[in-house]
């Protein structure tokens, strides 16, 4: 990294529905710079939504909407084979939801990160991916897209005119290709707290993904994304944050609230 | 009437769910000026109400967002008690899920009003009457708020800074109270299309609502909602527009696209 | 045929959902000797199946449990990837429902039929047929399990002990696997009624299908499947059951209640 | 008490949905006789109602069937208004589908708990309370029906026939006329393990409920219920089982599998 001195911090939150909840959103909003807010159709619900977005801007914190399949019981991880048409709508219908409630809560939706099962599909075919940039340009064209560098998404956000951030997993392994390795594979999913705060300062400052393999992808890195649905992970995402901030990064939103 | 050269047409529209389809959109896009579109909770979802704001746009029919109660299976006709504050949200999250899909449409929500039991509440109880109207403006001050004229709604429309349609009912008789006459009571529902007609000329032009008692209530008149959710009630709205059209007024949507 | 002397028509039925209605039942029940009642996943609720299964009883129609993927949005033909153990218990549950609606009706489900993308699914993938065989024998081993002749539920029902009921398509060519014609292929789907009619006739007579290329594959033909989603539907169904009565066969439910 | 030699103590479990989860029901199941297991409508889905009942099965446990308004969103808390002809079809639904689940774990349901806002209905008036017990007799004339003492279900289930299973709250204060005192009353919940604990012994040995006001109304009492909500409710829970087994109490399911 020459001249890098900004990275934001990016983890999903709101992920309860009606009486249940999912995740320490509390411990997460102290750590994360962006917020990817659940829209009502795989979790949250209008009431978390605006909770949500209430707390995010309390902290600082950028609220991005984080549309999934409409598949509440499978948390939006089914696989489920929709048309691009539907899957348009269905981001769109999301999009604007969160939109609202964060307008009740006195802030607005400065990016879309799509979920699960979503965007592993967006992340697979350029149709579903240009589906998703499409409901984004089609609902604010002024709205960021989170991408994984390299894959379908990336290129639809550029297609359609929206700025694209391209993301990094803290915790997950890389495969030659740039996409995540396979959970089941050996070495896929990292678990050492420190082990994640270090390869995500070495990708961040050398400005690429290195792969199982020990490929180096070089790629712009905007944004990494830690998790909180275990006390585990929010230990990690707090070293990864204190790693980057010991190595002179600031921490800031990539799309202001 | 003394000035009155306008008036507003609007029904229900958009109702089904997925595979299911509610009366007949296309023969009231051809009648009505005002599209109430629902958004999902009680009907409607995102490729119908994608659909549905299409086929306005093309009619130069306005869109005006329908929410109801989170009841799919009561069609918003459940009588639920909800807190106010949960009222807001999702009344919130309705129209912003509605603007989205508007604007995939390439059009736009003009204003909203509130379906069955929740609209039901919101005549009769001000604290719902204003969790309604503050979701409303604190989604976007400029959208227009239907409402029963004399009742808490329009009360919570101006106290929200918004701007208040008045409406009068085709087909429905109105106690002395100026609130509909229970479905119960003889002469409550009206069937016959010239007598429905003939009154609702008499009242717009007259500027009053008359109630069964022959009380006659003076309040302005935007809009008359008309049903089509059966074959009687698509041919009496019919005939209430040639009837407003004979009488020398222009039909046209009171809050255009 | 030879000593063939009876035969059953089946259809899907109580395919509403709240206030929603998909068919013409009262036509249908005057016509199937099998009612194929959805069970709440992908259409279907606790009021609509008591009433459909009150209306069964009253005709002297069996009445069959037709679970679905739970996808009420898509009805049940959005292709999901459930696992074979989730979709034991899915189906398992939604039998279990319809016969608590169905006791209240004063009847009971003699069979189980699997619907849309599910049926689909059991017709391509052994695990998924061996599923739902499971969930059946699992709730009672005297329930009958609709098949398609030769293909994997065929197999599963037979492992499972329960007695499986063959079944053709009166509107759907074959192809020469015994499976479905692809809807997109000319000639797969056929719309003359007295074609259907006469093609349903000579295949019962013969005990055999014929495939569109005029392969004869025999199999024994328990039950025919007709669908009443459209009046041109129903009007065939109608005259399947007058060609097949006219040839000497008696209609009666395989699996009376 | 003078011969009583045995109690029941009961819980609500299988409280999840999809992803979420609620309460610790392992820890529960070491402590409970019987478990009331969600059904789908409030909380609960094949899956979870499979692992419950094979987790109850384990133990010991019997299976009670807990159904609920549909309100998956407001947890079944929600004051619904339904009409009893179709919550007499819904509860019977949800006994069913736990029959089916019950079914493949091994084991069977032997009794049935109304939950939540429904729950309170059933103690208010009768006509809810029938339409209850007439869907269990629907059913199932065997299954037994969890009721408060001399309130309208346990009127209900007599006249229905049903075995009558009359229960206390272990940590909820009553007022004189045998209802719970509402929450918001002073007293109305009791936080202490060792007061719970002695209270609950006092009551099952005096066979009487003792109200806020200290009046003593004379009922036999065949099960209390505990929560395991929160970590301090199981520990109240355990004490209250210790105590019961300190005074030579049997544990026992009042419904046997």
């Amino acid at each position: 990294m020459s001249g890098q001195r900004n990275i934001d911090l990016n983890a999903d939150l709101g992920e309860g529905f009606g009486a249940w909840r999912m995740g320490d959103d509390a411990a997460l909003l102290a750590i994360v710079t962006s917020a990817n807010v659940a829209c009502g159709f795989h979790a949250g619900d209008p009431d978390i939504m605006v909770e949500t977005a209430m707390a995010a801007k309390a902290r600082g914190v950028a609220v991005g909407a984080h549309p999934g399949f409409f598949d509440l019981r499978g948390f939006g991880r089914t696989p489920i084979r929709e048309t691009p048409r539907r899957i348009e709508r269905d981001v769109a219908y999301q999009i604007g939801a969160l939109q609202a409630c964060a307008a009740l809560a006195g802030t607005r939706v400065t990016y879309v990160k799509a979920h699960g099962a979503l965007a592993n599909l967006a992340n697979a075919e350029d149709a579903i991916a240009e589906a998703i940039a499409r409901a984004v340009a089609g609902v604010d064209r002024g709205l960021a897209l989170v991408v994984m560098p390299g894959l379908p998404a990336e290129r639809a956000a550029a297609r359609a005119g929206l700025r694209g951030i391209r993301e990094i997993y803290a915790d997950r392994a890389y495969a030659d290709d740039g996409r995540l390795a396979p959970r089941a594979m050996d070495g896929a999913v990292l678990h050492d707290a420190h082990d994640i705060a270090a390869r995500v300062r070495r990708m961040v400052e050398d400005g690429a993904v290195t792969t199982l393999s020990g490929r180096r992808i070089p790629v712009g890195i905007d944004t990494v994304c830690v998790h909180g649905d275990h006390p585990g992970a929010i230990a990690a995402a707090r070293v990864v944050r204190a790693e980057l901030e010991g190595a002179g990064l600031a921490l800031r939103p990539f799309a202001p609230p």
